[in-house]
C-alpha cells in the first residue's frame, strides 16, 4: 500500500468549479484559492437557507486508544460511499491546526484512499482561517493591554484578566509568561500566557456563529476580565468587535475542497474538543445540509465528549437534528480497551475484544439517549482476523441490537464503505427529523448539568466540585449564565477523569477542578483533571524531517 | 474629492487573468485568490529569468515630515502614467503590515486616484504572506526552546539567544517578557520579547532570496544564539530550515494585483526600513523587470536610508542596475524642513521653501553618487501656490541641474503624472545599464562602511561606536562576516540621529549604539539611536472605528 501522500499525489483533482457545479454552486459564488480550493460567498450561503434541509449524519467513535480508530477516514469514506450509491452527499470536517504538524501528530485530512485533497494545503495554511482567528484574538489582547496603558477607564483589575494570548504553534515556553516588562513605555507588568489558536474562544465563536452579525454579537459577549468591583468586562466594552469581525469576514466563508473520489467537502473551523466543543462550523454544516441530500460530519474525541457536545451544544444552538449516528470502532482499539498491549495487537484475541466491547457498548447506549439511531462502523485493519470481526458483529447484534459493518475505505475507497453507506442511508431515511433529546434541560443549574452528564453518560457515581469552581458557578449563575450548556473538558481516553481507566469504568467520581465562562461561544467549561491548552514539541519534532524535495514537493509532513 | 475608499469602491476591477495576459502570463501560471488577486507560479518566475531585462526605476523621497510626501502614491501614479504613454510598466511595491492598520497609520496602498486594488484585501490578510512569515518565525522560536527543554545538545547559552518572537500586531505589552514560567513541564525560564513581523529576519531573507533554494540556504545561515563557548548557533544547526521553507513555499510566489487604471502591480514582501532594508522582494523586482519594459519600485523612508539600502544591499545582492531614480518632494514638506509649523503650511512661504530645499538638495546629490540619473517629482497638494512650485523648479534647475516636475496623479490619476513619465522614460532610455557605484566596497571593515555612509551621505563629522558595539563588530569580522554590507537603523526624520534636526544638518556625530548580525539576510545592522521594533497602539486606536457596514463592507480602515 502506498503512503497517504503518495496516494494523494497520484490523484487527478477536478477543478473546484466542477465540484461546486455538481452541488449547484455557480462559479460567481466562489472565491478561489488556486484551482482546487474555494470559499463559498456569504451571499450564496445566506441564499441557501431557503432551501430544504438534507439529512444529517454524525460520525463519532469509541474512546480513543494508541491503536487509532480512523474517525476522519471513516467520515470521508462514508461520504464517498454515499455518493457512490447515488445519494448526493457533502462531507463537513474540521480544519487541521498548524502547530501539531510540526510535532508528531501528522496531518488531519483522512488517510489511505479516504482523504480530502489537496492535503498539503489543507494541513498547512489552507485559506488562512486560523491565521485570521489568531490575528483577531491577538488584536483583542493588544487592545486590553492598551486600555490599561492609557488610563484604564474601565477599571480592569489586571490580576483578573482571563484573555490569554494565542499562537498556532506547539510552544510550551509560552504557556506561562510575565509581560509588559522593560519600563514605563511597555505598560504594567502582569502574568499572562499563550494557548494554541484552536483553544481560543474566537475559534469556538467562529464555529457556532450563524453569520457575520451573529459572530460580531457573540464576540461582544466574550468576557475577558473583571473590574476591581468584580463586574465582567467584555470585548464589546473594549470596542474590539468591529475590527475583529473585519479580520474574520473572509474566513467565515466555508472552504470547499474534494475527496480523492471527487465528493464535495466543506472544511471549516476547528475548535479544541476539550475546552471547546470540537466540531466544524455551524455555517458549514448548515450549508452542507442544503447542498446535499445528506451531510456527513464528525465530532472530536470519543462519543462521550464529541457526540455529547455535538448534541447538547452544537445541535441545540444551531437547531440541527441528526438522522443517524455512526460510531467508529476497530478490533485493535477494542482489544486495547480489553487490556491488550499495543505491541500484542497483531495476535488474534477474541476474549480481549469481548472484554473491551464494554467501551463501545456504553457509547452506543449513550448516543441512543439523544434519540438518534446508531450504526457501528468497524474500520478494518490488515492484522484483524475474520473471527474477530465476526465476534464483534455478534456482540453488537446480540447485546445492543445494533448493526456493525466492516469498512475497508482506507484500502479500497468508497467501494469499501458501500455497505455502511446503505445502512446509514436506510437509517437516516427511516428516521423522522426531530429535535434531539438533550442530556439536560437548559434551565437546570450548571452543577446539575455537569452531574447529569457524569452520571448518565460517564457511569460516574457523582461529581465533586472544588470550592473555587463552585463559587465561580454561583457567580456565573448570578450574572445570568445559568441557562448555558456545559462543555466538559476531561481526558478523551476514559469515561472517567483518569486516562488509565479504559474500557467502561463505573462508580468513579468526576472532580471538577475549575470552570470557565465562554459567554461568546455560549457555554460554561467544566475542567475535570489536567487540560492542556498549549501542546509541546517532542524530543525529535516532525519539523526536523519536513522539507521540499528537488521537485519542490513537500516531504515529511505526514 | 471622494475618499480613498470611495474611489476604490467605485472602480470596476478587471479580472486578474486579463491583467496577467497583458504582460504575457498565461492563466495556468496563476494561483488565484479570488478574482482580483493571484500569485505567479514559481515555475513561471523561473522561466522569466531567460527573458531580457527591462529598465528599473526607483522612487524614493526627501526626509519624511508630518506633512506627508506621497511616495507610494507617486510610484503608482508614475507606473500608471508610463503605461498611459505606451511604455509597458510593472509596479513593484511592499505589502502592508497588519498591525499598524489598527493603530493610526491607515492603509498602505497609495491614495486618491493612484491606488492599488482591492485595497481592503491588500491591507488586511492579502494572500497570507505575512502570516506565513510569522508562522515560520514562530516555528524557529519553538524549536529553540524545545531544544533547550530536551537536553540542549548544542549547548546553547540561554542568556545569549538573539531570536526574539514576532506577531503582526502593535502590542507594546509583548516587547519584554519572561517566558517558560510555571514549572518543569514548561522549560527553563528566560527573558525574551516580541517584535512586529516585518522586523523578523525571516522577512528580510524572504525579500532578498532569489528562489526557494536560496531562501532555505539563507534561513540556515541565520544566527539565533551562541553556545556557552560563544560559538554561533544557526537555524541549520537546529534543523529548522526545511519546515520553515515548506511554510514559506507558497508565500514566496509574488502577488499580482492592479492599479485603479489597470496597471499590473507586484506587491510582495515588506521588511522594516530601519533594522532591515525596506524594499519589496527581489523575486518580484526581478520578475517585474522581465514582465515589463519598465519596473517602477520604491524604497522605505527617505533616500538617505531607503535609496542607500536599495543600492548597497538590494541591488548589490540581486544584481540590479537602476536606470533612473525619482525623488519625491512636496512644497509642504520642504517648507517644514525650512522651519514652518504644520498648522501654517496653508500659507504661501517661498522663503521657507528655499530654506528647506537643502534637504532635497542633499538627497539629490547623494543619489547621484550611486551613478543613477535623478528627476524630482513634486507631488501637488491643493494648498500649494504657483509661486512655490515655480520657485522649487528654479531651485532644482539652478542649483542642482535637475528637472523638477509637478505631479497631480493623486487628483487626476495617470494623466496627472504624464510629464513625469516622459521625463523618467527619457532618462532611463538614455542611461546605459551598469552596476551602481556602491557607497563602499565589500572588503572594507564594517566600521569603515558605517563611517563612509555617515560622512558621505549624512553629512556627519564622524561616527562614535560604543565599546560593546565595537566588540561585536570585531567578533562578526572574526566569524567571517566582514564582507557584509551594513544596514543603517536610524531615525528617518533627519540626516542625523536626532529627529529634530530637520533640513540638512552637518558636522554631527552618528553614535552607533549597538550592532546586530543578520547573517541570513546578509547584512550587519548598525543601530544609531532608539529603534522601535514593536509599535504600540494610540489612546484611541483605529480599531475602535473599524467595522462592517450593513452591506458587509469594511468601514474605518483607512
Amino acid at each position: 500500500m502506498p503512503t497517504d501522500i503518495e496516494i494523494a499525489r497520484a490523484a487527478t483533482l477536478q477543478p473546484i468549479t466542477a465540484i461546486a457545479e455538481r452541488i449547484g454552486i455557480p462559479e460567481d459564488a466562489l472565491h478561489s484559492y488556486g484551482r482546487h480550493i474555494a470559499k463559498i460567498d456569504h451571499a450564496h450561503i445566506r441564499a441557501l437557507e431557503a432551501r430544504p434541509e438534507g439529512r444529517l449524519v454524525l460520525v463519532t467513535a469509541i474512546s480513543p486508544t494508541p491503536a487509532g480508530e480512523g474517525k476522519t477516514t471513516t467520515t470521508v469514506g462514508l461520504g464517498d460511499a454515499l455518493n457512490r450509491i447515488g445519494r448526493r452527499t457533502v462531507i463537513c470536517l474540521r480544519e487541521p491546526s498548524l502547530g501539531p504538524c510540526f510535532g508528531m501528530k501528522g496531518g488531519a485530512a483522512g488517510g489511505g484512499r479516504a482523504q480530502v485533497v489537496p492535503m498539503e494545503a489543507i494541513n498547512l495554511h489552507f485559506t488562512g482561517d486560523f491565521h485570521a482567528i489568531t490575528a483577531a484574538h491577538s488584536l483583542a489582547a493588544a487592545l486590553i493591554d492598551n486600555h490599561l496603558y492609557w488610563g484604564n477607564a474601565l477599571d480592569i483589575d489586571s490580576r483578573r484578566i482571563a484573555w490569554r494570548r494565542v499562537v498556532d504553534m506547539n510552544d510550551r515556553a509560552l504557556r506561562g509568561i510575565t509581560q509588559s516588562l522593560g519600563g514605563v513605555a511597555n505598560g504594567y507588568p502582569r502574568e499572562d500566557g499563550f494557548d494554541i489558536t484552536v483553544a481560543s474562544e474566537v475559534m469556538a465563536v467562529f464555529c457556532l456563529a450563524r453569520d457575520l452579525a451573529d459572530l460580531e454579537e457573540r464576540l461582544g459577549r466574550i468576557v475577558v476580565a473583571e473590574t476591581r468591583a468584580r463586574a465582567p468586562v467584555t470585548l464589546a466594552d473594549l470596542k474590539a468587535t468591529g475590527a475583529m469581525t473585519v479580520l474574520l469576514k473572509d474566513a467565515l466563508q466555508p472552504n470547499l475542497v474534494q475527496t480523492l473520489e471527487g465528493s464535495p467537502a466543506l472544511i471549516h473551523g476547528g475548535p479544541f474538543a476539550n475546552i471547546a466543543h470540537g466540531c466544524n462550523s455551524v455555517i458549514a454544516t448548515r450549508a452542507g445540509l442544503r447542498l446535499g441530500d445528506y451531510a456527513v460530519t464528525e465530532a472530536g474525541f470519543g462519543a462521550d465528549l464529541g457526540a455529547e457536545k455535538f448534541f447538547d451544544i452544537k445541535c441545540r444552538q444551531a437547531g440541527l437534528s441528526p438522522s443517524a449516528v455512526v460510531i467508529v470502532a476497530t478490533v485493535r482499539a477494542l482489544k486495547m480497551h480489553g487490556g491488550v498491549e499495543k505491541k500484542a495487537l497483531g495476535t488474534e484475541n477474541v476474549a480481549a475484544l469481548e472484554a473491551g466491547f464494554a467501551n463501545l457498548a456504553r457509547h452506543v447506549e449513550n448516543v441512543r439517549r439523544f434519540g438518534a439511531p446508531v450504526v457501528v462502523a468497524v474500520n478494518h485493519f490488515h492484522a484483524d482476523t475474520e473471527a474477530e470481526h465476526a465476534a464483534l458483529k455478534a456482540l453488537c447484534a446480540d447485546r445492543l441490537d445494533v448493526e456493525a459493518i466492516t469498512c475497508r475505505h482506507w484500502a479500497e475507497g468508497a467501494a469499501g464503505a458501500e455497505a455502511l453507506a446503505r445502512a446509514v442511508a436506510a437509517l437516516a431515511d427511516g428516521t423522522p427529523r426531530r429535535t434531539p433529546r438533550f442530556a439536560y434541560p437548559e434551565e437546570a443549574p450548571l452543577a446539575d448539568k455537569i452531574r447529569t452528564i457524569a452520571r448518565t453518560l460517564y457511569g460516574a457515581a457523582d461529581i465533586q466540585v472544588e470550592s473555587k469552581a463552585a463559587a465561580k458557578l454561583a457567580q456565573f449563575e448570578a450574572n445570568g449564565h445559568r441557562h448555558l450548556p456545559v462543555c466538559m473538558a476531561k481526558t478523551q481516553y476514559s469515561f472517567s477523569t483518569d486516562p488509565s481507566l479504559i474500557g467502561a469504568p463505573s462508580g468513579h467520581v468526576v472532580a471538577v477542578r475549575d470552570v470557565r465562562l465562554s459567554a461568546g461561544a455560549g457555554f460554561v467549561v467544566a475542567i475535570c483533571g489536567e487540560i492542556m491548552t498549549m501542546p509541546g514539541l517532542p524530543k525529535v519534532p516532525a519539523a526536523e524531517g519536513i522539507h521540499l524535495d528537488a521537485d519542490g514537493r513537500i516531504e515529511g509532513l505526514f
